[in-house]
Order: structure tokens, then C-alpha cells, then sequence
């Protein structure tokens, strides 16, 4: 592993320890058994250091678009959304620890965004990745063709994000893979 | 306006300004035009303080949920469905810059866990109160009565909630009303 990927690693472990305000460069540094300026060296300040953890440590959301994707006509369309939310409510339980440390802090939002403004990476590019996979279903006749597929996309990622949210505020009652079946279909349902 | 109101007005204020890390006692103390010991005597700590600005001082989520309930039969479910998204979106947008905060530190968090659990209050509750919306328009015809009402409340909650978050990082090229009826429409179609 390269010097920038340990300290990526190391900046996702002391956040989930000491929450992003106490995951200062000097407990990255400790824990990437490196020097602080060895993380400036690879990183502008800590906004870009956490840009880099939400979006090169955690790649487990384009995984799961990706299986969705390729699994197009293979078994029943409702199983494949409801494995898809699954991994959606996982990945973003474990984003969101990340994501509101950057909330936190005014100044760091507007470092945040306009960083994103350069790049075509966001929050909002996985609607879009699942809305253009619902498209091709709706193409391939597996999907209700009058449904707005944006609209879908956004609700079951938006349900997907508020859960795992939720998940950290309150012990939700229901199971996640039930919640999400439940979802699935409500939303499919013809 | 008492005291206590004063203060969660101020604790609001400090943290719009100065995000919650910023948002120290003492800044909330100098914008209520009181005492540090004072707060402490209305709050047993910043977590209690945070949850009242979050429980007390937004109340903007509970009165569209009535406007909701009351106006059942009353014109188009749809259009009343979509007037409650965009204040939805609305509330969401102002709560979450304080709520990220809490999220921010693991041990406010914990707390913020622990208070909730004794009440019947907390950021699950607005999603139960919209399913049984839903279910009483089941009950008088105006709303499939095959839908989950709680999977379709969790869609339209998380589309909202969802779409308030990404507003902070992304500038999103939809405007908020034709989105909330493009979610809607998709979600109680026929």
C-alpha cells in the first residue's frame, strides 16, 4: 500500500474513533506512521483529506451499482433492487460519519463543494448511476416504462440515506433486508 | 420570549454562523444576552441544548404534517403530497446543519442516543406520522390500498431528506417543486 492510500486509511480510522473534529493531522499521522508534513505533502489541507476518504476509501458503493448493472435480466428485478438497497443503507451508515464531520464545519462545506464543483463526483452521482440503470430496465420491458426513473433512483437512495442516518440516532425496529424488500416492491409494484 | 427560548434561538443563530463546533457556550451566552451559567442551569449540557434547538425550536415538520392530515378529501392527493415534500426538503435543509454536528462527535452522539430513547420523540417519528397519513387515505379510497404506507413514507421522508443534504455539497440543476411532484407522481401511480 502507497504512502497516500495508508494515510487515507489511517484519517478513516480516527475518524470513526474520535469523530472528524477530534481526527486531527496528528493522530492521522500517528496512526499512518508518517509525519504531518508527509500528509500535507499529499494532501492540500483536510478538506481534500477528506474528500479522499469518502471518495477513494469507500468504493463499496460502486460495487454494488455495478453488480445491478450487469445482473440486468438475471432473476427477478425486485431481488436485485432490495441487495442493491442492502449495500446502500451499509455503505452510507458507514459514509455518514464522515460526510457530517465536513458538515460540521462551515468553512469545510464551502472547501467541500468547490471541490466538487471541478470534478464530476458527487453525492448526488449515485442517483444518477441507478437512475440510468432503472432506464435500461424500463428499455429491456422488466420495469413499468412510465415511471420517471430519476424520481425512482432518488427515492430509493434517498430511503436508503435517511435509514442509515436514522440507524445512528435511534435502534430502528425492523431488520434492514425486510425494510428494504418492503421499499423495493412498494416502489416496483405495477 | 423566555429565557429558555432565547437561548435555543441563540444556540440556532451561533450554530448557522459558526457550525456546532463553533458554536461554543460562550457564543451562544453573548447572542442570548446571558450568562454561561445560565444555559447550564436550563440545559444539563450542550447535547440537551442541541436536542432543543432540533425538537423545539424547528416545528416548521410537524405543521406541514398537520396541514397534511387535515386537509384530507380536500382537492388532489398528489398536489398535497407535493406541497408537504418541498416544506419537507425546507425543514430538512435548516435542521441538518445542526443535527451534522451532533453526528460530528462520537460522545455527543452517544448522548444524543441515550436522551432519545427515554422519549417518544426523534428523527423516525416524522416518517410513522406520514404513514399514517397514508394509511387513512387507504382507508377512504384516495391512495392504493396495496402500497406499504410505512416503505412509501420512508421513500418520500428519504427523497426529502436525502435532497436537503445534497444541497450542501452539490449545486442540484432541479428546482425543488418540480422534483417533489415528479417523486410523488412516481410513487402513488396507478
Amino acid at each position: 500500500m502507497g504512502t497516500r492510500d495508508r494515510i487515507i486509511q489511517a484519517a478513516e480510522q480516527a475518524i470513526r474513533e474520535f469523530g472528524s473534529v477530534g481526527a486531527t493531522t496528528r493522530r492521522i499521522a500517528a496512526l499512518a506512521g508518517c509525519s504531518e508534513a508527509l500528509i500535507y505533502k499529499h494532501f492540500a489541507g483536510k478538506e481534500e483529506l477528506l474528500l479522499a476518504v469518502l471518495l477513494e476509501g469507500m468504493p463499496e458503493l460502486g460495487a454494488p451499482l455495478t453488480r445491478l448493472r450487469v445482473s440486468g435480466g438475471q432473476g427477478d428485478l425486485g431481488a436485485r433492487l432490495t441487495e442493491f438497497a442492502v449495500a446502500a443503507v451499509e455503505f452510507y451508515t458507514r459514509a455518514f460519519s464522515i460526510a457530517s464531520g465536513v458538515m460540521a464545519d462551515p468553512s469545510l462545506v464551502a472547501g467541500f463543494r468547490a471541490m466538487l464543483a471541478k470534478t464530476d463526483r458527487g453525492p448526488h452521482v449515485p442517483i444518477q448511476a441507478l437512475a440510468e440503470i432503472l432506464r435500461t430496465e424500463q428499455r429491456d420491458g422488466r420495469l413499468d416504462p412510465g415511471m420517471d426513473a430519476g424520481a425512482a433512483a432518488a427515492m430509493i437512495m434517498g430511503a436508503c440515506y435517511h435509514r442509515a442516518n436514522l440507524s445512528y440516532f435511534v435502534d430502528l425496529p425492523e431488520e434492514t433486508r425486510p425494510w428494504a424488500d418492503a421499499v423495493v416492491r412498494t416502489l416496483i409494484r405495477r
